[in-house]
């Protein structure tokens, strides 16, 4: 079907503002994907909606959708307005150019979710996020078919809400970077446009240094207290003996229940040190007496009486995978990082789960690792079917500790995409060179959406370059990739604050490289004046590695040395495969990712 | 002097509200420009401003200063806090990497400007340009150190401007895209603090269709008319003999009048056609009741008459050189844009006048052109000095027919920058490989801005792809150039529209082939390898074309057949002349633009 400047929609059936404003929202992606002024007037895309969605977006609520597309007409088809969401996106992904212009090919597809919680969890603390950085996020998440945001706004480095109770959180633990409830309705009203729940978390009693920065009495240590400036695992811990932490937490959650229409809230509930309360001898008198004896029962004591009050207030406690506990009622959900085996734990007790072990964007892991991960992985196997419909979907996380707004974006785009069509389409579909070669349009067609995953790469570069020439700059950054996994937190030797700067080539460099991948495939395909070309250019680049590029010298050495190691195989010379190993050592917090393509073509080209 | 972390700025002697918005602006820019995190504290540019500005900026205001720069800190001083905003744009021009992070050289710059009239033109008619386009364009002038935005807010294609005297003007003649008077407010502000005066064009008598098609009772002809969506030079023309158009110009003028306080206004007055002068009966009865001989001579009756409404209301009236007449009061300024001698004649006739003939920025010339045109040319040699006075300066122009709002950054910058430093700069300064060189950098630094002339390249190119790869598209454009001056609209054969889509390669390619200005330095420099590699990259480039890009495949293969020419050259093989004329020949509306590098080279490479 063509899609000319006459394109228009007619919605037919329900009707509601959502789905007017979708149509403004569909016309103007049109317009902007295709370069064509969209004058309407010749509908073409009929959407038709049979009845209303939930007043509030529901897990499980239906987002099924039929897409119709022939030579003159696309038929858009669902039960309720998020199938309709859901299906616009998929129109909008098919849009191509042909020679007279652009279509969208005929085909019919019948669509649904395999899980019911797709989710994207953000960490505003660490590094500030505004608002624009989330609602841009909130349209990737749509265009990719997630319909969670998990909306982490409290942590060691600073509580990122308005509270008009408390308003002292804000005021003394935020540096003014936080979000008003205007904005926050704002987001949520956004996101419920795109079919997106939104769940905000308030992480305690652990990771509590600046909530107890604005209410150091609540503390399980004398304190003084203060915005946490480093990254890690810190001490400060709310006091689980004391009332007044119970009244408050009364009066906070009460507030944000109003505020966050979603069924379930989010109480973290992780990495709880345990050593104040060790040190405290009113809380070892208090397990004493209550008959606790360590500090996981303490922290069983303390979710109990937080669910309680979660539940007063209307809402489905959820928490990180350390709130498992046989104690709490069974409509709880567990959010599982630290692997699979607790979200099978969770199903076999009865809890619901969710799955973010393997889905930890900020660990630099490839898309095709992410894409392997799936919340019934073989384990799950072992699960009545009962027990795997608890194991609800997953959620992708991006930790923000080395992330400011700028560098946002391409740290989770495009790979939240795989992790997203794991999430969404039958588990049969995992074919990662197929992932591969879709990832790549997926990816410049979110951008226009304005995500800027790659826009941000090339003012990243000339910041790097200075004065001098970028091209070479470029090369090399398109062949490395940060350090995996918490490298860069343990082993790099340095520090990072909330306020170090993030402005060296591992800041600019993708967390995975597709120049690589493509190298490797120009090997699988036996393509070998390209992978010499490649190579050539590889051995031949010369940047001017000053200033801030300086640290990364020995990776640039290593690329002209990696691909003359790669013409020397290809040629069917000898080569030193220790004279490899060497070049897989980081260098500046970065690996050259072009060594397994140079290991590929020594394991023979013929 | 380095820039540290704690960075901060002190502002010494007179402070208003606008110098405190800069110290801010500042502080974000540098942290912008460095990725450093910029916490304050430790005072290192310090600021001394002696005394207050004019209320509105005056023409000719001092815009001098001294910026003095050593090891440990920086001194900026200025009679007012025009010169304090120029040299600020100084200082951050100067921030550069260093092996210990970023720093600023020790230097002293007295500095002033060489024209008291140094102003960036935009057509926001024939494509609509939104507020955010404005801004980001007055930042990038004022980081050029330009003074004057001349906002040409009415042509035949569209009526841009709110009014509530007349409120058909912007319900009838502008698609709903118009500029609110509290938009036009805030965008004043926004240009005060940036030390720009910000002058309206109302385009009359002629370039009138949008105005007629709300108030067609005023027109020449009896009508109808409509906003006008093809490009040219059109008809629909204010009626001069009616007393009507008068008062509504009173009525109108005094409104825009009391909102834009500078002290000049434009009246434009360009390209009247006089047909439906002629074609009216009761127009030519008129003219010859007040001995009018021809449309000249009612065009210069209507000026005058224009002219007393305009000075009645405060100002001081400017338009094109059409309007220069000796009938009209001598504080009028003249706008050349046919040519330097009527800049020239004004100014011998007692008119002041400023420059545009030669700064037309969507003629797509390169910057060095640009740059070698003179306000004061030696055709003004022989005027005297007082004659030489009243030339003020200059404008560059843009005019949108081609340019929608994600076009029109790369047709403006960089090239407006050497527009600018010839406007600010001594005549004597003139090294056009000089400016060259420093044009790249400068380029870079003003994206930081928010300007997109550079980020806009990636986007466009990736549309064409469509799936396919981008580097080949993206050789290929970094290496051809639009079709000059007129070509687009003469000689394409296509008939351009404000409907039109502008998504082609033209589009993309940007005015001035950087890659082609590398090419030829490198022959210049005999760097034979670097020749060689660019060469041989160009005679494999193989994109393809198809699509949208298909119309260009010719010059794709002009492409390798150059690159393979050049390849011959540089062997001492004989290459026929022939052969490279036929590659000069424009392809998609697009030139090739490294034929005069390959020309160079067959000139002799020893």
């Amino acid at each position: 079907m063509q899609i000319t400047q006459q394109f228009d929609i007619s919605i037919n059936g329900h009707s509601e503002p959502r789905l007017i404003r979708l149509r403004q929202r569909i016309l103007a992606r049109v317009a902007r994907q295709t370069g064509v002024p969209v004058l309407g007037g010749a509908p073409a895309l009929f959407i038709e909606c049979a009845g209303p969605g939930a007043d509030v977006q529901k897990l499980g609520e239906d987002e099924s959708y039929t897409l119709t597309i022939d030579n003159r007409k696309a038929s858009l088809r669902a039960p309720n307005p998020l199938g309709i969401l859901r299906g616009a996106e998929t129109f909008l992904q098919l849009i191509e150019q042909d020679e007279s212009g652009w279509s969208v090919p005929a085909l019919k597809v019948d669509d649904q979710p395999r899980f019911a919680w797709r989710g994207l969890h953000i960490d505003v603390s660490r590094h500030w996020q505004p608002v624009d950085v989330i609602l841009r996020n909130l349209d990737g998440m749509a265009a990719v078919k997630l319909n969670v945001f998990h909306w982490h706004l409290s942590d060691d480095q600073g509580f990122r809400m308005e509270s008009k109770r408390y308003p002292q959180l804000q005021q003394k633990a935020s540096d003014g970077n936080y979000y008003t409830q205007d904005q926050v309705r704002m987001v949520i009203a956004y996101a419920r446009d795109r079919g997106i729940r939104v769940i905000p978390e308030f992480d305690i009693p652990g990771h509590a240094s600046a909530w107890l920065a604005a209410m150091p009495e609540l503390g399980s240590a004398p304190g003084p207290y203060s915005i946490e400036r480093r990254m890690g695992v810190f001490d400060p811990t709310l006091d689980p003996t004391k009332e007044a932490v119970y009244e408050m937490l009364d009066g906070f959650i009460g507030e944000m229940a109003a505020l966050f229409p979603d069924e379930f809230f989010h109480i973290g509930g992780d990495e709880v040190t345990g050593k104040p309360w060790k040190a405290s001898a009113s809380i070892q008198a208090f397990m004493r007496t209550k008959g606790l004896k360590d500090q996981h029962d303490l922290q069983r004591y303390f979710n109990q009486r937080v669910q309680a009050i979660v539940a007063k207030h209307g809402k489905r406690m959820e928490g990180w995978d350390e709130i498992l506990n046989p104690g709490l009622p069974k409509d709880i959900v567990i959010q599982s990082w630290r692997g699979q085996k607790w979200l099978v734990d969770a199903a076999r007790q009865g809890y619901s789960g969710l799955l973010s072990a393997g889905y930890y964007l900020d660990l630099m892991h490839p898309a095709g690792q992410h894409y392997g991960v799936d919340p019934l992985d073989p384990s799950a196997g072992t699960l009545t079917p009962a027990e795997q419909a608890r194991i609800l979907g997953g959620e992708a996380c991006v930790w923000t500790e080395h992330m400011p707004p700028d560098i946002i974006d391409q740290r989770i785009w495009p790979r939240l995409a795989a992790i997203a069509e794991r999430l969404w389409s039958p588990a049969a579909v995992r074919d990662t060179d197929s992932m591969y070669r879709r990832l790549e349009p997926v990816s410049r067609w979110l951008e226009t959406l304005g995500l800027t995953h790659r826009a941000s790469f090339e003012p990243a570069l000339a910041r790097l370059a200075g004065s001098g020439p970028i091209d070479p700059v470029r090369t090399l950054a398109e062949v490395v990739e940060p350090v995996k996994d918490y490298a860069r937190h343990l082993k790099s030797g340095r520090r990072y604050t909330q306020f170090s700067a993030f402005n060296r080539l591992v800041d600019a460099a993708r967390p995975e490289s597709r120049k690589s991948k493509e190298f490797e495939w120009a090997i699988r395909a036996k393509n070998w004046p390209a992978v010499r070309a490649m190579l050539e250019r590889w051995r031949d680049n010369r940047p001017q590695m000053t200033g801030l590029l300086a640290e990364a010298q020995p990776l640039a050495d290593n690329l002209n040395r990696a691909a003359q190691l790669g013409l020397d195989a290809l040629d069917h010379k000898p080569v030193s495969r220790a004279a490899l190993d060497e070049l897989r050592k980081p260098k500046a917090e970065l690996l050259l990712s072009i060594v397994p393509g140079i290991e590929l073509l020594m394991a023979g080209v013929d």
